[in-house]
């Protein structure tokens, strides 16, 4: 990019606002999975105008602009893989409207998903979605990506909670999408296609999100077993039996392994799995569910249940569930992190293969996460420094999604295919549905100067 | 159309299943609304492949395809408005699967909705979305428009409950979309493209549908005031409160006098506004929601509640608020009828205007409907062989339209565009809105062949 576009950058943000230093340029080239090339700008607009200038010019001289907010992503979406402009949208942080009435926030892009949840909270109302980077992930990211968390099971996903957008086209022209209400149906649903779009078809400058009633009552649950198997099938027969936690959470004993130590009390030995299971709603309904739910274990001996005493105690647990990801690293130095997920009665046959495939190809392959909606976190653990071990992990990733497709899974519940998945891409959509999904890309994006290089795999 | 395309259509379904008899062609060329011209032809067809060859044939002639189910719509969108061929999907009308683990149901586009919802009991589970027209409408219609219903304020509507879809598009191409998965972001959302697309950008020819545990217990409310406004605003109220109802129907005092003898019992006398609410779920939580109603009420003795005793009871309320619509023809022989939502907290302004609005223009306007999700079918009734009374219901038509959007509603909760509001498009959208629309109608369907002449005003 030649130094007058950088000056023209500079004159609609503000000089300040958008920076060519190396050590700046390098806080914006990587994302929780991987490290990309370096952008050649980093500009940080404060106003819709601002990213409609921002992108005419970008579309009078052709240079990419990859929009991103906090850079948590799992799958190479924010990293700008061809050069050009990161868009990076932390300023427009403010949350402009609660509406308790409706149950309605309307919020700018960089605002941090926690604090619209804690901002929601002082109105009696909650925002559901959380993945687990609450804390620093935004809700532009969060939608680019259609961010999931460990309570889609039964609140479902970020797609769930954003009913109406405001987005700059490539072109710079400023659409709406959607409405206040909660029925509406004038013209196409745009609000979806540009959630979890990855940010390659428009860039999102506000958002209309449903809030709902704060759930007055939480019990959590731990429930152990030595048996695998048993714990995968209890899945789908608790949610089978008129119980609908807000979290239900599986970890193998691998996972069990390197978290044991952040749990105030460690599992009865020989646990091969663990669920780990929350209710919320109104304190009778929760008595009620949980009544349910300790009923139906009960009558299956081979499960151990432990309900959480207090809130510190259940705290102690979220933060084992919450120390896996981190804490992998403690095996081996690198890892391939995948998020396919199965229709969640597949969930035991996903797990026993997981585990053949390990040992077939001598890798140490945990697997853990969002049981309740199929979400299945599966981390295949290597040394990259060994030919062998990567080739192994390559190989065993290619499996997975094989697999995964095999018994009506998808290649991601929630983490996008970015970079990270694009050749698979063809594993589950036929040639006609990608041809349809790149004339969308088409459309929008003539100039494919929007996020250039991310879902479809390379020609 | 020439005789040589009629007998190419016959060659792919058979010449029993593709007719031109007068007589036929005039049971196809009306929906719930309105007459409109006759189809060329009408065509049965019984699988995808032949779908896609008819769209093949289609493209290689460009004539006109016009997909439908039952026909029951409410704005035009099953109407052959520029001739061609009228599609008709009710032969594809099997339930493929009931997946009682994964909770989830694969269906051809003409199983009529109520058989779904049939079937999917006989498993302990339901299909929520229920629009009037349950026992006549089919799947791929209720999609194809995003049908709503009764039950929408708890539940959601028909695009909350389709995950994926199997599409022939105007080429005929086959694409697959969405996932057998709760979670699911693999490349662009083009599920919800196609619902609500009112048939214009793809034929629907399968369906994966989620369904829910059949809620065990049920209690039906009937609470009546004298004061319109102290009853919709009760509305928020009650969903503030931690009282979420299956249904939460509302009728004013013109839609109760037309249907009081449907009633076992009339409303109390000067009663200006009813609302009519449901709770749902399992017999304790009923039990503490309708107690938490109850404590909420017994505050507001501007209010009179009737707990429906029995089953049978409760139907007969519920009759009397299916009736409404059909029973507005005893005031005038004809009607205008809108189905705008508004967000819940401005249902009070919305009915106060419509009611100084039937005063100005000197109408009848009923107003009743879905108030839960802020979706008020306003009737405009009148009698159009009075020129007079039919300037005064466009007129209607048209204030309803800009007051709706100037306090933050959408032109269409539930119905859909078709080509009855088609011209009021710009009122909600901005003109790069209705390109980008456009743009991916262009994108789907170049030569213009699939439903033509309907959401978009005419140039």
């Amino acid at each position: 990019m030649k130094p007058e576009l950088i000056h023209q950058l500079q004159a609609i943000v503000g000089s300040k606002h958008c920076t060519t230093r190396p050590e700046d340029l390098h806080c914006y080239s990587y994302d929780g999975r991987s490290t990309g090339p370096l952008p050649e700008v980093v500009v940080f607009p404060d106003s819709t105008e601002q990213v409609s200038r921002i992108m005419q010019l970008a579309s009078a001289h052709r240079f990419p602009v990859v929009p991103r907010g906090a850079g948590t992503g799992m799958t190479g979406g924010s990293l700008p893989v061809k050069g050009g402009a990161v868009m990076v949208l932390t300023r427009m942080n403010r949350i402009l409207e609660i509406d308790r009435q409706n149950q309605i926030a309307i919020a700018e892009p960089g605002v941090i998903t926690a604090d619209l949840q804690k901002e929601a909270r002082k109105h009696g109302l909650f925002y559901p979605p959380d993945p687990a980077s609450v804390k620093f992930c935004t809700l532009g990211g969060n939608a680019g990506e259609c961010a999931g968390g460990l309570s889609a099971v039964k609140y479902g996903v970020t797609k769930d909670f954003i009913i109406g957008l405001e987005v700059v086209l490539p072109s710079g022209e400023i659409i709406t999408t959607g409405t206040r209400t909660e029925k509406g149906v004038t013209g196409y649903d745009l609000t979806r296609l540009f959630v979890g779009c990855e940010g390659t078809l428009g860039i999102i400058t506000r958002l209309t999100c449903r809030l709902l009633p704060l759930p007055e009552a939480r019990e959590t649950f731990l429930v152990s077993s030595e048996s695998l198997a048993a714990t995968t099938t209890l899945v789908a027969t608790i949610l089978n039996n008129d119980v609908l936690p807000c979290t239900l959470e599986y970890m193998d004993r691998t996972a069990i392994g390197i978290v044991t130590g952040f749990m105030a009390e460690p599992p009865p030995e020989n646990t091969e799995a663990l669920l780990l299971l929350e209710l919320d709603g109104t304190r009778q309904s929760v008595a009620e569910e949980s009544e349910r739910l300790q009923q139906l274990l009960a009558s299956h001996p081979e499960f151990t249940v432990h309900k959480a005493a207090t809130r510190d105690e259940a705290a102690t647990l979220w933060q084992a569930r919450r120390s896996i990801s981190p804490a992998t690293f403690n095996l081996k130095p690198n890892k391939i992190s995948e998020d396919v997920a199965v229709p969640r009665s597949r969930i035991p046959e996903l797990v026993a293969f997981c585990e053949k495939m390990a040992a077939e190809l001598n890798l140490i392959v945990l697997t853990f996460g969002h049981a309740g909606d199929g979400n299945i976190h599966v981390n295949i653990m290597l040394d990259k420094s060994d030919p062998e071990q990567e080739r192994a992990g390559e190989e065993a990733k290619k499996r997975l999604f094989e697999f995964t497709i095999s018994i009506g899974g998808t290649l991601s519940g929630e983490h996008g295919i970015g970079t990270a998945k694009s050749k698979f891409l063809p594993l589950e959509l036929n040639p006609a549905t990608i041809r349809a999904m790149k004339g969308i890309k088409q459309l929008f994006d003539p100039l494919n100067i929007l996020n250039p290089g991310k879902i479809f795999p390379a020609e």
